[in-house]
């Protein structure tokens, strides 16, 4: 354990305003103050060397984490238990296939039923354009509701695990990365960022991760580049945000069609396909509808459409033109590897090998950055509370 | 925390004879001593108060808390997952699907292989009529004679997640909350219960509630009455032990086919659907028989027969008629509510809207019900155990 | 808790050179030496003893435990879950269906990626001839790299649940029952063991068994026979090796073809079907082209060939044969019972009976087994960790 790094962030913590993560949830990270984001990511790294250093960030003998998977995961599914875990919670799935949600319980209903001891809950859902979100909302402040009146005798801290407009733990961790790599969050300032579409066989990804980066990035000091083809927009507002954020923060944001625009100079560069707007707002509605012919027919087009900007691929020649060659490449993973996980993809597969082991290290933070939201939320002086570990050195192993 | 009130349980819960609680197991309710009911029931609140007093009441490092779903749960699974965890046990399911159980293992073998470091088994089997129960029956038998043996190190309690026949977590979590709600046990003497019949469109939902609950709130002293439409008779023992447990309490127990007669003055209500006795007899047949569109015919006739009496329906006129027109109306959840979960239910929504909390508040007593379950079997002194938590106050969250 | 036995254990384990266990994984028990392998059987009993004696081994705070099932089980499942939370590890399980590893991720990333708190991971993989050990490996050297390069900050402890090649938590449990039966490891000497095939009705069962429990009980100078019918053969290297470690331990290995001369004298018999090795590996071809209706035919053929050898079943005259008529029976359960399970099986229902109880006593290692295995490989100095135990008292259940 570095002693001296983790009274440094202690220290840091300390001078922060955050008192309103207290209490709170996390479910879109531009809700949420400068301060509160600075909070959430020192701490993340307190806890990550807390842990490193054998010393246990337990606050709780008991307690569930419900998670509510509406879409595949691996990393944010072994990242949400392992957080829950260390902070001493026991993960609960809510299956929605093996309840009895469809026999129509309301969200209402439902939230409350797996909250009377529950202190964390996580949720993915990202396959509606205009609904992970409101869905999230919806069980939020039901539970403060139900809190507030007394049914439940803890507010569980909701923690967006992915919605349709933002990612914020994916991000978050994406943005603890940077700052480490860098030296620290006074050095991202000026840093040139590139978020870019690229090319995939694969259909129907989420817009989220590009819309959590601009909107997450921008409030740095990076001036931001979002690059994509015609027609692969993402939802206006959060291009309006990361624009705004960008002005704030004394620094600059652009759109550009061209791929090597933005890798021009660029100091990062975050290559990664999604789909186009359009087409999942179509989807959508033929999800909703059950209209499985649509739905296949809908993917064809798409494919087809994307086969038209293969060459937006992060190739060496594209790093080439980043500062000095050597621009620090970010990806959420998977990665679809040129020659690896299918014949031309959003990488090549020599760029992606030169950067895996830190594209690993960019993932090795979300344990921490969900563990900081749940235990900012459950924690009124987080400060103290990491100093008292530091000081009482609970241990983690034996 | 009230402590005056966690004293007085206490003190009530050192005065019963519970002592046959210890090692034993929760079938049915009506195996149970009246002085074994009300130990559960005050342990249960007892547990209650102490955690939100935030002091742990884990009595296990470790253990696994298996658990058995042969059908859909989504408040039973979580209020079964919060019990185990409170005690410091770990949920392991046992999906009957991923297991070798089909290539003719006995329920004898799996019962002892899933139980070496086990401490409690929950189950839910009530999808056939004369099977939950006798299949409950048959793992406690094994596994008592399997401790015996000396095979296993410690016999798993063993807890009824509602069976063919009874419903216990479900219904003691009710008489709980008519004890609250009503100022105390005394206060239930007297008492007139309206268990009836309620229209739903969906079709095969169990027996075990309307019988649990005629066979529990019997022994309280509350007048019970049973309305259904013709051909919606409960299993005949379960009548007959309600109506012996009124006469032994010094209360009536009467049968009507009218819903208004059984509104009429009542301080309770529970208007709930369930199956006909003898498509449940059927079902049981041809699910057995795996004749898929027998089932189909079956549901189909069903639920015309079901539209008969579509007319049976908590309204707000029956409410009317009702004690002061203001009985408690009571509900398992989720509940047929028409106009929102379906065009004719249960329910009127404005009665249930008037009383979501409350029955809220009824659900929220589940996971403390199976924790004093649990406990009590595990426990050989339960109250001097909970003394010893108010006296150490093992803290529950940091 | 037998404290006199306990200390005899641990004395034991002190003398035994296993330094290697220590951050070392558990895929292939002939990879391990006699030392570590006695380590092993030592330590799994000791921990049987401590929690008999309502000590808790515990050894982490929190962590996770994570298992891959390749294959349906039960017994495996539940004893896995039973070790991680025996020593304070949570489990997760990684369910291939909803992850994301379809979409093109390798191997060495998933490893990464389910690995940054995580302390063990146990994985069956048995359904492919050549392929699950491989996988293990593949997996267990990438983890290896990670925790060198310092991606992850713990390496976990890879356990085989099974592969193609051995099954070794089954043997070491199968072996661990026959020193306690045989009232010690030096009785093992001389000892007559038949590992035999014998009929059933069933199809595809793995070879790992009969090859694990070559490979191993030919370690402890007990004279090996391996019988099965012609075209049954194991794969070659396991043969090899068990012939050889007899050669070592001074005892006698043989094949025959006939179960009657195996049982002949036999102290120890294990009858127990397996696929034949060339349907295995037509089968893997099969799987891996997809190739649905080649599957059906060849398990048609495989049944039919089975059944000419429908007389290799364990009748109480072929137990006459054993060493007075009364061989220990084995199984690694469910075994196939004549009469119960299918028409004709493994073993007649009188023999099973006979053995029941023993042979659930010998599923009752596994879990500690387990639990060896990993407190080995995260614990430098296991005997003093165990007499810390034996001081401390940590209470497993209060």
């Amino acid at each position: 354990m570095n002693e001296k790094e983790l009274n440094r962030l202690i220290n840091g913590i300390s001078k922060l305003e955050s008192s309103a993560l207290y209490g709170g949830d996390f479910l879109l990270s531009w809700e949420k103050t400068y301060d509160e984001i600075l909070t959430v990511l020192k701490t993340a790294d307190a806890l990550k060397h807390l842990r490193a250093g054998n010393i246990s960030p337990r606050i709780f003998d008991s307690g569930l984490a419900v998670s509510i998977f509406r879409d595949n995961s691996t990393r944010t599914r072994f990242s949400y238990a392992s957080a829950a875990n260390l902070l001493g919670l026991a993960v609960q799935e809510l299956d929605e296939k093996k309840s009895q949600i469809a026999h129509g319980e309301t969200v209402r209903e439902t939230s409350c039923m797996i909250s009377f001891l529950t202190e964390a809950i996580g949720i993915r859902d990202d396959m509606y354009i205009g609904e992970g979100h409101s869905y999230m909302k919806e069980v939020a402040d039901s539970l403060t509701e139900d809190f507030t009146s007394g049914l439940i005798p803890q507010k569980p801290a909701l923690v967006n695990l992915q919605c349709d407009l933002d990612h914020p733990t994916q991000i978050m961790a994406d943005t603890l990365h940077l700052i480490n790599h860098f030296g620290g969050v006074e050095n991202l300032k000026g840093k040139k960022v590139a978020m870019t579409w690229a090319y995939s066989p694969s259909y129907g990804k989420p817009l989220s991760v590009p819309q959590g980066a601009i909107a997450l990035m921008s409030r740095f000091g990076m001036d931001v580049t979002l690059a994509h083809p015609p027609g692969y927009n993402l939802i206006e507002e959060t291009e309006t945000i990361a624009a705004d954020f960008c002005r704030q923060s004394g620094a600059t944001y652009s759109r550009t069609e061209s791929m090597e625009e933005a890798f021009e100079d660029a100091d990062i560069v975050y290559p990664k396909s999604w789909a186009p707007f359009s087409v999942m707002q179509q989807r959508t509605g033929l999800l909703k509808a059950g209209d499985d012919k649509g739905l296949v027919e809908l993917e064809k087009d798409c494919l087809e459409q994307n086969k038209k900007y293969m060459n937006w691929e992060c190739t060496e020649d594209l790093m080439k033109k980043t500062k000095d060659g050597s621009a620090l490449y970010l990806h959420c993973l998977p990665a679809d590897i040129t020659g690896v996980s299918c014949e031309h993809g959003e990488v090549a597969s020599s760029v992606f090998d030169r950067y895996r082991k830190l594209t690993y290290q960019e993932a090795s933070y979300k344990p921490y950055i969900i563990a900081a939201m749940i235990f900012l939320s459950k924690t009124k002086n987080p400060a103290a509370k990491l100093e008292d570990f530091i000081k009482n050195t609970p241990k983690r192993s034996y």
